[in-house]
């Protein structure tokens, strides 16, 4: 929660955190403003003062609008500044970020940096800026100890736009199974209305289509992959192929809010008519593992200890398991889960045994995906839903959808 | 254009250029891979040898798609580098890219970084990697002197991509003019269907679907701001809004292709029903210096120029410049244009006189926009549209769409 991150600076002995770049897609700066159409801005704060936010004169309004103490980047004219550095623009730049940093009163200590930014410029804006205030110590937060750290405990309305964003996702997941279904087939191909095949750029463009009219946006494009596709996990599907029944359809949906805010995380896999025994066999598998880990669930527990459960269970089945050998490409070859929130992967991570912020606990917003992958048999299987963790301590579904691997076919050409 | 960057790197003292970051909406790695499903990948060019990408065991068909020599970043096994380092995460991290810079000969020169990345995380990881290998030096590239220069330079296909973008955006904003048009009026407010009033959040719903439904992204949001919003340059408009007769709305529309692919950027600005006088006089007097202006478009001067043309045509209408006082939220109060290709501002500037590579020449693309504010009369005035200059360096619009103040309403609540 933000009122973590006094505390977590210091436990990290840091004294301010910056955050920089635009305030849309763009997490950290989004938490800290809430976002808006700021195309560059800059909070800085100081650890037990509130934050300050810096913006250009044309988006005072923006800014303002963020009920957050401002600071004009025009306080500070390029003109003089680039007078100042005799027409160097690189210490044009870091001069600016001198002149806030004086006005804001941090001239000594460690700041850590934040922000989706273009990581070459600020390097050398940094570097340039060390040089000129030898009393900070500029890092980054390679082991997102404080900022995605206090982003990894929800609070209520976090967890109601989480969910808000899941009932988006469903709506569009259950269209996508009637539309699918809908469509009438030949020679195992489902066919449009024109008599052409049905491809996977079809339906994605459909996804994009109700994701839009729902007001969300799918900034990292949607995984619907087919047959061997299915098979590799991150391969997004190739668009001009064709839908096939009896083929593994892995349907995993990641959209979030308008602007680049909360995300939502969701994959069923199908199997369109029928499916193959070894298909089938798999399917059982992956949703076996996925309700016992989920049967299992404890707070106070590191994520990566269902992480090693899910290895343990899928070694048991036969399967070959990263925790083996983690260059294998078939088996079960990614993690059960990852942290989500204004970025779809973040804290708590499920690889990090011996680091106990990675802790479950009330707040903590987690996915859980057990899955299984057999390019070489053309075929794969994943099941995904996203979870919280109440005040409570228990463990909640945001949104339920059925696990079926075979959707029946129904024709029609909808 | 792409062969121009060895050039590039040779004038600049430069000897390779590392790209990082995700495949999607990050316009230097789009450049260099052509996009993808990539959440993390490395792209490396040494001068004169064809760029690799490095890319994670997941993403190994995405990565081949590219058609680029490849390197998988499970080559070197996070396990081992982890070891090492003796568990040190910032070390592993930055042996990896150590791993990858000697695998592909890369262990002395300048190597200029790109990427829109975790700016403090790669800030940590390329200072631990400079004490790893002291003979390279790492830089950003503050003036856009290597990859964005090469970009700056449009070949046919992107040209082709961006006019299609135009296309899609001419369909919208006359799909966006009907819309309003259509509908009821009641005390000068727009009136849906319900008896409620039409607001902006309405509008750029709309846009939103039918961007979605034409195949693009809009990652930035649209402008549409009425009365006093339109007054400030960047403000995006105020959702809850009602659209009135009378009101100038600025209009701003800038997508871009799915995935973060090209973009185009256009504005009208817009009176429903009737203009104040006041407003037809301002809106006479943009479309004054547009025309004028791009009467005077001509290759090999800098853009800067034009910028300068504008202020003086301005400033002769009496209106106040940001060449008299960059502090001024009042008059004409921004650049005349900027350059538009995988990022929505880039090469070439506007603003930078002495600059020689900001020269309009064949392949450039760019804005031209015009435009006077009076928050503190409730209005704004701008007009754009995206340019380009042919191999046989004549100045070319994308695409056409009519320039009216005044939309008559129609009526029928469409």
């Amino acid at each position: 929660m933000k009122s973590d991150i006094d505390r977590y600076l210091k436990e990290n002995n840091a004294d301010a955190l910056w955050v920089t770049g635009s305030a849309q897609h763009n997490p950290t700066m989004v938490y800290m403003t809430g976002g808006g159409h700021m195309t560059q801005a800059d909070v800085i704060k100081k650890i037990g003062t509130d934050p300050i936010l810096c913006h250009a004169p044309m988006e005072r309004d923006e800014a303002a609008r963020t009920g957050l103490k401002t600071i004009n980047y025009n306080k500070f004219p390029l003109k003089d500044r680039l007078k100042l550095a005799e027409g160097d623009r690189l210490k044009a730049h870091s001069l600016l970020y001198q002149n806030i940093f004086e006005e804001i009163g941090l001239t000594s200590g460690k700041v850590l940096i934040y922000g989706h930014a273009d990581a070459g410029k600020h390097y050398s804006i940094v570097n340039k800026l060390q040089e000129l205030m030898p009393g900070l110590a500029f890092e980054g937060d390679l082991e997102d100890s404080v900022l995605l750290q206090a982003m990894a405990t929800k609070e209520p309305d976090e967890i109601d736009r989480i969910r808000q964003m899941g009932n988006s996702v469903l709506e569009v997941v259950s269209r996508t199974a009637d539309f699918l279904t809908g469509h009438n087939v030949q020679d195992d191909v489902l066919i449009k209305a024109d008599g052409s095949p049905l491809t996977i750029g079809d339906v994605k463009g459909k996804i994009n289509l109700w994701l839009a009219e729902l007001g969300a946006e799918n900034p990292e494009d949607t995984i619907f992959a087919i047959g061997r596709d299915a098979g590799v996990p991150h391969s997004g599907g190739t668009p001009s192929d064709p839908i096939m029944l009896g083929q593994t359809i892995v349907f995993d949906i990641f959209p979030c809010e308008k602007g680049g805010g909360y995300f939502y995380d969701f994959t069923r896999t199908w199997c369109l008519g029928y499916a193959p025994e070894e298909a089938q066999q798999l399917y059982n598998q992956v949703k076996t593992v996925y309700d016992k880990v989920v049967s299992e669930l404890e707070t106070g527990l590191n994520a990566a200890h269902f992480q090693d459960r899910t290895c343990d269970l899928f070694e048991a089945m036969g399967h070959k398991t990263t925790r083996q050998d983690p260059s294998i490409e078939s088996g079960y070859v990614h993690s059960l889960g990852h942290g989500l929130g204004l970025n779809v992967h973040e804290k708590p991570w499920f690889s990090r045994k011996d680091d106990p912020s990675n802790t479950l606990v009330p707040g903590s917003v987690f996915t859980i995906e057990p899955g299984l992958y057999y390019p070489e048999k053309g075929m794969g299987i994943r099941l995904e839903d996203t979870y919280y963790v109440t005040q409570d301590g228990s463990f909640e579904k945001f949104v339920d959808y059925p696990m079926e691997l075979v959707l029946e076919m129904k024709g029609g050409n909808s």
